[in-house]
């Protein structure tokens, strides 16, 4: 490889020639050879993008960087947004906890890239453009690297995590429309109960739905509000009046969301309770969700000799020899997905209770595992929407053994003949391992017209 | 001990004579001899006393419970709401998952309460309250356990631990007024950073603790939809018409609390994300509180070889012979508390997440470590507001000491001597371990007025 | 009540009349009202009991504390291990992080009570033993309580733990054993698979207690290790000559346990991560206990419309009208516990990581947190091994349906009439739901006497 | 992009046409698009290769696998494990809980990649080597997954994990050797406490490590134990007679590690507790590691407003006006890494927790977690170690300021002024603020040569 030389206040350091980072970017990879490259989220360098080009807007608004240094600035934050910059941030998740590295990342490139963008070749000529006294200006690390951190969260919620989620309760809402006459055995404690229909179960995973969905949507409020403006410690040190309330309607007019500035500083930089409050619903969502898709797997069980009432679609070979065995990859899948997001959540808690002072230096490592909840959750849910919700059917011949086999039919029959009666046909039934009617008739305590008539599961489901 | 025979459809069962508790209450404590006895929550019996009362008022109003056994099933369970009959309720959280022998447990004791309410003998004559048909009328386990969960969790948390919280945010907030000019050094990646004030730092604290009230009351209107009238499954089967939301007026009623009924009876059995989600944000809290406990213990170290910078009340003896050896032993009972909750928080995830089909089965476990974070978190932020925060000074000698000596200051001569000069006098200062002005009027780089009208730290502390 | 004077260092202050307790205990039960009172685990005072002993003990024999003395502190001891004192340990676990108070409310009780075993009034007259100077002699808070965490610890998990979860491993090795002959339908991804024996399955369960028993027993190692003799930071200061080694012998000694000191004082002190460690094995035992149980739950579901292949004993009443309903409570109840345990490791590594310099400040909750997950997991093994797994029998009928149903037998005419036709056979049976007998027949691909002598699941169940 | 047609039993898809993989594998990456694409660990897919070549290997010596194939297959294996083949496995960690489609991936590649060393073209002529029938022979999925696992899991750990954590270990000892004679304050509950040496602490920490890693390289025994004989239920069913035990061998002379066959292949397919142990130590060293860091980022506070008492490497410029101002860096990521590596502790075990009957359907994202606890716990504390531990150094100034400040260095006149005498001395002392042999010659009540004499800090430090 070839290298250029860069220089910082430590002497110089070797950058491969056609990159656009700089001394600080190269040090960081040499000092933290921690795990898989280029960890640190794409996300949260695209939302460098937004907000280094928010500020470099607000400051040439507010008369401290000349227009012509906003306008380069601009265009190569416009590159860094759009993803065509990303191989130049090569840093990992396990730096700086303050993510310093990763803001000096993408101050480099901006700076660098506005060189070339002036016809300027990369490590030569005067630099129209500095990375801390431009790119980063009315800034510190402590207050961009936050602010990112929101834009971030709160983009991929809005963007992929909540439609993806609504399009699975979508779904499952007409599913239970659309089986709201199948009655069924009900379960509690994994045995026999009284009649539920289909449709009141998926009833159930709606509302479970709905219920996580309203949670998620309600952190969103505190993870609209932007650091941005604190600098070193939440005070605000070195920047211009009027800036913070603006750099944060600037970062709202690019991304098209609500984004303002958060009225507290100190906690924006000191604590992250926002990531902390919003993983906490996509927990939540996890919990659901691993109800929901238990529920299907066993639902689905068998052919043979699992519960065998609903029928999923068949994506892969399964046994090429076995007709009717269709693993549940999809449930596998998404709850393999909800275990990673509960373990997410304890990472998050302990990263974001162990801030100290002016600054929670674990910024890095908690938004990381936000993303990467936000992201699975989402797709684990479109995939097995697309692959799986939408194709479940109702296997009513197995579903009408079920039910018409249970000796808990037997209930309906207490005001008609009286408990004891009833009692006694159960019993008879259970220890012959008879039906109920069967049972009934031998005992000669109705007849089957009565039994027809009285015991109609159909009947038994309320009207909740 | 003396004992009396007890029936149910599996046999006899001695009891204790003095107790109202029947045979299937017995036979848990035989069968679930684990951990402590009695460890059933409290709030969780007394809850069962309003669902009890209220739902007799309902089946009296809708007239399947004559009024008069209705009166007297109210009079026992104002015992049981009271905690007079605490002592009748012996049974462990380990038993069956749906709590059904707690239920059953309220069933025996208010209708052998009634029983000698008529001025009857325990064990002897006829009843007029059967535990089952009277006292259980249109209830199943299924649906009263989870509605006292939300009964006695959302009483726990406005009666208890939102104003202890409450408490202790607002005196930091008036701690936050109170030191609003005290200027002090900022700390980030724990080195010294720029000036902030006290005021400052506290106003952080208080912003993470109204995020997290914010959250701990966002969670109130999941927790206030009841689950009675589901019944066994869901579908409300054996409740008459009206009832379901009828009885959760009149709970809502009797307790004072905005309570409705559930919109979907299936979730509120088959789940408890409500719990999640509310425990959820006790979690949060506990992440905010750890953060803030944290900064006041550091800040308070010492007295001679730590920070230094705040002083808190001495409760206890400390060293004998160590003045000023204050140990910071409420922040420590505290941040214990925080470290149960997050414990908690992952115990509700797995149960809350391990239902299956009509009924979640981990209902006493969600409840138990629900109302133990509730409670902790809430008594511990009073203990700690009483005898810590309340008496919280600044050590004005420290603090200045830490201000003046700080290199960091130097950046304030930046715009009047230049970067390069301010960058000699720091790194002069540093090496010599002298003050800052020292270095300076060493250097010969400005005179000790213009020193003293340049470096203040109050102007460096912002407007935020 | 009535109340006599103590003081300390800070005043006086009222003590209930008839209580052991002095001053700094009265302290602690004002200053610390957190929840339940007197949570403090009494397998900790009873610790406490052993080490005061241990410590008396040996100052004596090395000269720094009168024989008289030393006798009359055994004296108290013995009540303090034996129990007979637990009413004078009101604490809390909600204290000083160090559980400072605790040892302080053990040095009061032993030295009153020594005061009362002379015959003379609490509160009046001279005393002979003083708290500080005889009881607490060579210690300090810091080094007695994590050593009252390892005799406590070890103790419990050799005296109830493991003997609880042996009991289980045995009964379901029996279980194995019995039950080797017994075909059944194997199962993955909960959909029907290839056959396999009870015996199998449940020697399986019996492999996972073995290898969470071998870790468990392997903590004891580390717990073996005795902090005593470190006193106030780790260095020994204040320590006779030769006390170390001795007061780890003569508690050795008085448990009838192998206690040794620790080689490192300073990271007994500092860190407890020979809980973490153990506490570690514990939450392996419980995720193998979850898998374990909820496997004997799904076998034991039905009657009619679930696995149906076990039946467990019936400990109390189901529905009194549904016979063979009976609900898997002894596993609701384990796998609350679990639940319970996987928190409470959270709790323990979040404390564990939190401690700083000399000294982690997470003592009391962590031991809390310990000893409740040992007591439960051994006394649910117990209660489950007693209630449940003793009883549970194979149901032979419907065990032999649902492998005779299988259409995964058909593998095994694969080497006989070729992989296709067997395949037709399968896909001919599912689509027609008949057995693959009938189906195997109506294709004329063999007789029936050949289908007879080549499909045996008992020969498919392998040697393993 | 070009592609070729591959069939499957459920028809034709399209494959990339440089591809070696097939119809199987390609359907799995459009049915999974979850998260970022080919997250399936490395680690795994060489541990395939390992399993795949002693297969066939052993399916050779066994007469069910023809000579000339098994060659084929192995050499294709050695480009698996190589790494040569990376690009040829697209999956996901998010598919099939068995993991069933990376091991169709690898069949696939395999039986693809020896079709081309035969000098044939992909997707042209007929095979040789079937990717089921041959590269597959006497295996499946559920026992091919698993061993997978533990040959990846148990290489990480030896070769990475347990040499990059003993790096630390060693430096901490040397540290603590080269700063034995380091006198200092000591700190409980953030208290100055008596004096201790720097060694001492180091020793500690060395202590921690050590413990940590027995308890890793204790995890070994389970992990060397390979499910691969157990085939589809763990009853070995399609092996040939004394496959189990080769295959094991063959495993353990390629890779050089001493693996062996599971005594119960069962519990191997059905449960993960060898993985839920070890991560257990892993999760024990990050408890361990977070304490260490934490102190270590704690004594190198300041430069002036802190601790001050370590002097940590500069590997970045910090603040280029602000000498001295040292970012504790490597600490930062190290504690990132243990927060995380607690959070996967969390997915371990509600994913172990979590398998029903005959297997255990959480199998990649437990290795996920596992790997990337065991990678980047090895690479943080290498990392640590270059670039900050053997770079520490005591700040004696510092350091011998706290020490002689101490008002805890009083204690060491007890024994010759008296205990009252030298209250009086730190009471004046802590007054007014001056030291203790100041407060103490004012006093009058010892000469400046006693005090010399007697208060000596060296004395105080013990000889544990």
């Amino acid at each position: 490889m070839d290298y250029r030389i860069e220089k910082d206040t430590m002497g110089e350091v070797n950058v491969p020639v056609d990159k656009y980072w700089g001394a600080q970017t190269q040090r960081s990879i040499q000092n933290f050879p921690i795990g898989a490259p280029a960890s640190m989220p794409k996300e949260i360098i695209h939302a460098f993008g937004y907000l280094k080009k928010a500020a470099a807007i607000t400051n040439a608004e507010l008369g401290v960087l000349p227009k012509e240094k906003s306008k380069l600035i601009e265009m190569a934050c416009d590159e860094v947004i759009s993803g065509k910059l990303d191989s130049h941030f090569p840093l990992v998740v396990w730096q700086t906890g303050s993510g310093t590295q990763s803001n000096m990342n993408c101050n480099e490139v901006v700076a660098n890239r506005c060189h070339t963008l002036e016809g300027k070749t990369l490590g030569e000529g005067q630099r129209t453009i500095h990375p801390n006294d431009d790119v980063n200006k009315s800034q510190s690390s402590n207050d961009t690297f936050p602010t990112a951190m929101h834009i971030a969260a709160y983009k991929k919620i809005v963007e992929k995590t909540i439609p993806q989620v609504e399009t699975l309760r979508d779904t499952l809402a007409e599913k239970s429309k659309a089986m709201s006459n199948v009655v069924k055995i009900g379960r509690t404690h994994w045995m026999d109960a009284t009649p539920i229909t289909l449709g009141q179960e998926f009833s159930g995973y709606v509302a479970q739905l709905n219920y996580g969905l309203k949670s998620l949507k309600g952190s969103l409020t505190h993870l609209s509000e932007l650091a941005l403006g604190g600098t070193a410690v939440g005070t605000g040190l070195n920047t211009p009046k009027g800036y913070t309330e603006r750099v944060a309607q600037v970062i709202a007019s690019l991304t098209g969301l609500p984004f303002i500035t958060a009225p507290n500083k100190f906690e924006s930089l000191a604590a992250h309770d926002a990531i902390v409050e919003s993983h906490g619903a996509l927990k939540q969502l996890a919990v659901s969700l691993t109800k929901i898709a238990n529920d299907i797997r066993l639902l689905a069980s068998g052919p043979r000799s699992g519960i065998g009432e609903l029928i999923i679609p068949s994506n892969e070979p399964g046994s090429s020899i076995m007709p009717g065995k269709v693993n549940p990859t999809q449930v596998e899948a998404l709850t393999m997905v909800c275990a990673r997001v509960m373990g997410n959540d304890t990472t998050i808690s302990f990263a974001g209770a162990n801030g100290h002072f002016e600054l929670n230096v674990y910024k890095p490592v908690m938004i990381q595992a936000y993303l990467e909840s936000a992201t699975l959750l989402g797709d684990a849910c479109q995939a097995f929407n697309d692959n799986c919700a939408i194709g479940i059917e109702p296997n009513i011949i197995r579903i009408n053994e079920h039910l018409n086999n249970s000796l808990m039919l037997v209930t309906a029959l207490n005001t008609h003949i009286g408990y004891d009666n009833a009692a006694k046909i159960a019993k008879k039934a259970h220890a012959e391992n008879t039906t109920l009617k069967e049972a009934a008739l031998a005992l000669q305590l109705l007849t089957e017209e009565e039994f027809e008539k009285w015991v109609v599961p159909e009947k038994m489901i309320g009207s909740l």
